[in-house]
């Protein structure tokens, strides 16, 4: 039976992590600022809503960064138009952009793969078979059209977001991408039965980013509580898939901050230092 | 008997190192300087005694920055207000910010967990029994009530800190994650009796960061002895949780700097450079 | 059997990978841009027609760079010239080097060396004869002659480009260079049907880079939709040489920009700043 | 018997690594720079002769940095005013701290401890008898009695330094928390023989470093041959301790500069500079 | 049999990788530009002629540093004096060192250290007998005397440099530092015979770094053509002394850049741009 698990490709999402330059920022003067504010806040309200998935932007803790925004969309070169539009933005003189994650919403088809490859070896269909292709297409087509809300996720509205990366382990003995494609999904489903008791807490979104970025995978939560971020990924680290096989990149997690209110989240801390 | 230890989550936890930008800050005009180091003062006296638990700051020792804080918050939402406020302080135009650390406080409760489970098990309540969940929930919080002073505690008012994040070994053979929970809670509790041996010495406050931070946990120990420190540290190193499982970060050491004494630090230093 | 594979060594290549300094950009008078924006565009349509194999230049997606650079030469001196001459464009004012890569196009002949290695061995030739030495430098010129085109390429015209660099892995247990030649011909047959499948929607150039750069080699692979990547290196991470054997560097991801098009592409971004 | 061995604790030590900003040091009329000079001269000469130890300034081989300083201190209180002093002097604005490390002179006990605990056992007391914690107390104080020298050096005056960090590695299989403290004492032993071998060639004084900073050990050898640092370490690397159980940091190595001699080095090579 | 080989240590050895800042640079006025230049030019010839084995400048493939510079020296001392020398040339302004290694050329004694320990073993001399430590003296004197040459080389005069450091392994179960001192002349015996055959073709020079910089040995291998060093160390890859026990660190590579043409060097990537 083939080691790998078809998957299906959905919207190209970009993360981006960005510093706000302060004594810069808040050395401009009032009205240009403003001004500034201003635009950038119409930008991301454009964002926002662009049809493709849309944009969402987080207020982020810690010292990785300050604004931490979230980009759905069609295709790369839609990103691309994204990243260029940021650059363009008068904001962008105020910003260092520190990281970024470039992905591609993805949905495992571990259940439905070795479904298939036993009915086609049921059926004495091999994998050299002009039938084996033609069958793998027409099943992951169905499951495309099947799955094309989740394949073509809106950003979901929660409070909260956390973010990271994540690879499966290819160490010396404990090797993820040796074992059996059997053994993967039963753990995957054991992985996803955890995953399932936190519905309507947490909204989770799995980016595959083999060949686009150097982690394998992008982890979205959107939770409304972000305890919740912990306890879930907690009982998770004890589950055979991650305390196994997981290698966990950065955390990073964020406030959601809607574009109508990024002036006055850039005014308000510029107000404060220009009275000083 | 489920792997996962229930664990009680309290404060919000930010931790912040802060480099001084000493030539830009030097250049200042003497009254300039003297007018942002007091606005800064009087904000940090603010934080030291914020309902949410408190903020510390201390002057740190080594390269890693000049000022560490503490902050203790009623949630993630306050600590972004504490990072928003001190973006605000015209003393932040001679900040850099290293780094942080993302926190909630932590309390695990390997014991009771393992006591509840055995319980549960004794009366023939499996964890997919709708009884399990609520007997769980239930003991949650009552412990979380027991608890509420540890949960919610304020900055401890000792001379030193010393902060250090931690995780648990995920090696290919030696996986902290794997072990049954009956023995790792016997190595938390031996663990936890070296602990016993400096109280009164050392206080510790043990937050947790999966899903919020690149380490699983922080740890802060507070004392008035830093020599201390180093000899509960080294001793614990020989315990078996720690020799066989732990992953330490860096270490970050600081001396207690009240926020009144802020201004005179901050100007003890210009003073000397601007009368040569 | 000696362990070495032959290698044929082809064109020199270098991959750059910039940052445009956007606010210092965007800073200038338009007209001044344009004509700094003119003389990099025309530099780069020379470098693209370059008879050595020339240079193609990729929008990249993410924060590690803005413009990713491919170069195929004749040797390195001609690398050498191409970046000096990069520094000497009035734009490299405005571009920060973030990283870049140094290899050559190489062929690894596995299949042909074991050939040859049996051959002579049934021939009673060993490798300490100097017969040895004279057949393989026959059989390696002939390949060279043969495979000249391969060796000496141009950039492919496709519109997305796949860059990553990777090494074989010399664990303490598991190690590509202590595993007899047959072996290894044999996964490396195995990893080349799989890329022969994506033959027409994937064109792959590898290139050596021990003793030049920091990893082994380096993998470009040019495509028309980008999703195929994805699918092919995951696919790929399954067979053995991947598996056990592959170490991956960090990825870069690019969409083709003609040289052409190259003012326009650094105006845009300017023009909409400049009008805020 | 307890695993850990008895240690004493002596001076607070600590190592800072500077970079000079050689463009702006240069730029500086020859006037300014003269008397930032001499105010540097004196404020070094000062912290050479401190009571509690003394400084050391060397001339840096190598990028890392231009400038390594050591200073012994009674305590950490004593060493933050080293560094609040060193960011006031008119010098610091054109200094670059790139590293630093903070420790304490340590004498680890590995021979006194195992016999101390021999006795007590031989005595019929066990740690949890309070007896055992009054005659670990009293033989410490006895031993650091005795010590008091080693515990409080000042700098010793030889012309090179060499200083890294370093742990005792806590590897899957080998892991030197896990052994018996008798196999550790077997190979201390061992490990301090080589040395012995070196004395009145090389002076070695080890501090601790665990909870202070990111590695357990500072290890500062002085010589006026430095080629015997190399001589010692390499002879050393392959003892049981350091071959199976070191994990070494960075290498620092400096050439003796006198603050006498601080201004005429940084003189040296502003006035070059300015004629040209 | 003691475990450590006999090596003798000669001239003392600097490299250093230098980035030009590019756009400072341009910036200037051409005749002052032309003046700082003539002066590096004259500086780096005198160091090129230095009667203790001389300097060497390279143009450096890639972004990790424009030029790359090689010096031998009488000892540490004149390796800082040279450094003091640059940081003091007015071209200094416009560099960045990005990295260094400090070493001294190395030759190791593998073979006359097991003959003449099995030399003494056989007339009953041991290890703690002072004939010993006389006989190694008189030994390693007697051989530092016949390779004087190697040990005080100029440096060679080939066009291209590849430079890289590296250390033997001291892996969990893979560890070089264990091994019997006989096995490890064995594979050193069959590494120094590949190398052996590409004589006339690749002059290397070994130096160790043991305590001095954080690698153990640095690799400087030189030659007219550069895909000669690929093929060298790929074939050294699959040897046993590197398969198993070579670690690799960053590779460095450069084109020579006679001191007389640095000034056309700097000169002529100054002009194109001032021109446009």
């Amino acid at each position: 039976m083939p080691p790998h698990p078809l998957t299906l490709d959905g919207s190209a999402v970009l993360h981006q992590v960005f510093r706000v330059r302060w004594p810069q920022w808040n050395a401009l003067a009032g009205d240009r600022r403003a001004e500034i504010a201003r635009q950038a806040s119409v930008g991301f309200e454009a964002f926002e809503s662009d049809p493709g998935g849309g944009s969402a932007v987080f207020s982020q803790l810690g010292h990785k960064g300050d604004l931490l925004m979230v980009h759905f969309r069609a295709d790369f070169e839609e990103l691309n138009r994204v990243e260029r539009a940021i650059s363009s933005l008068a904001l962008s003189d105020f910003l260092d952009q520190t990281t970024s994650y470039v992905s591609v919403v993805e949905l495992g088809l571990y259940d439905s793969t070795v479904k298939l490859y036993e009915e086609l070896f049921a059926e004495g269909i091999r994998p050299d078979d002009p039938r084996w292709t033609e069958r793998v297409k027409a099943r992951t087509e169905e499951q495309a059209t099947a799955m094309e809300p989740r394949l073509r996720p809106t950003v979901p509205p929660h409070k909260y977001l956390c973010f990271y990366p994540m690879d499966k382990k290819r160490g010396e003995s404990v090797n993820w991408y040796t074992l059996p494609i059997t053994e993967r999904r039963r753990m995957m489903r054991e992985h996803g039965m955890i995953g399932r008791r936190f519905a309507g807490r947490v909204k989770q979104i799995i980016s595959g980013s083999i060949g686009f970025d150097d982690w394998e995978w992008g982890v979205d939560l959107f939770a409304d509580d972000p305890l919740v971020f912990k306890q879930l990924i907690y009982e998770m680290r004890f589950d055979e898939a991650s305390a196994l096989y997981a290698l966990f990149g950065p955390f990073y997690i964020g406030i959601r901050l809607p574009g109508a209110q990024l002036a006055k989240w850039l005014d308000a801390s510029g107000a404060t230092s220009s009275e000083s």
